[in-house]
């Protein structure tokens, strides 16, 4: 593993396309992950892990089932295992994703918003 | 756990001391601390895991034994389990680092600048 230094805006130079995390950088088994996120994601959960949320740049509201938060710039947010969450961003918004290896963007719901997993860039 | 935003500017302005993270969130058995850091620390080494460091202010150089890196503001860098390195600051540096539960700031060091674990705030 390079101990070398990763710049996270310039990271988002380098892909334009929405709710598709790239990943940026690994720490034992749990990946750190940049997405350009625009439009509502679809409600799902992930039953096996916790998942984090960044906010670099933008503001980025989830929605669970029974309120909201609003996320923006340096604000941060971790969702529990199992809990039913939305994603939406009524502009371009830059988040930073962290959780485990092999996390599916989608969870448990799938459909035509699934990201390939494990891009680097 | 509670799926409240976390504003991580103004967790910063609930403590001064230097070299003692501050625990903000935590991610299955992870951990995202906060620490406000200024000249040198101590060399030192976790045999068990990586450790992330993101610099939210300012800038903070880490030294390894063959080189060093310097990260600004926005920068970050994945050091491996058991690579020898010691952070040190110039000014005063904010810093956010992710790393499981548990973990002690000078490893297998210790001494003095061994900061109290697991302090919320």
């Amino acid at each position: 593993m390079a101990t070398h230094s990763i710049n996270i805006t310039e990271k988002f130079k380098l892909f334009s396309d929405n709710w598709s995390p790239k990943v940026i950088a690994e720490m034992n088994d749990y990946q750190f992950k940049l997405a350009k996120v625009e439009g509502e994601f679809v409600w799902h959960s992930h039953d096996d892990t916790d998942e984090t949320f960044i906010v670099i740049d933008g503001e980025l509201t989830i929605e669970f089932r029974d309120r909201h938060v609003v996320l923006k710039k340096g604000e941060m947010v971790v969702v529990p295992r199992s809990v039913e969450h939305k994603p939406s961003a009524e502009n371009e918004c830059q988040i930073m994703l962290i959780e485990p290896k092999g996390v599916v963007n989608t969870g448990d719901s799938g459909g035509e918003l699934t990201a390939e997993n494990d891009v680097w860039i």
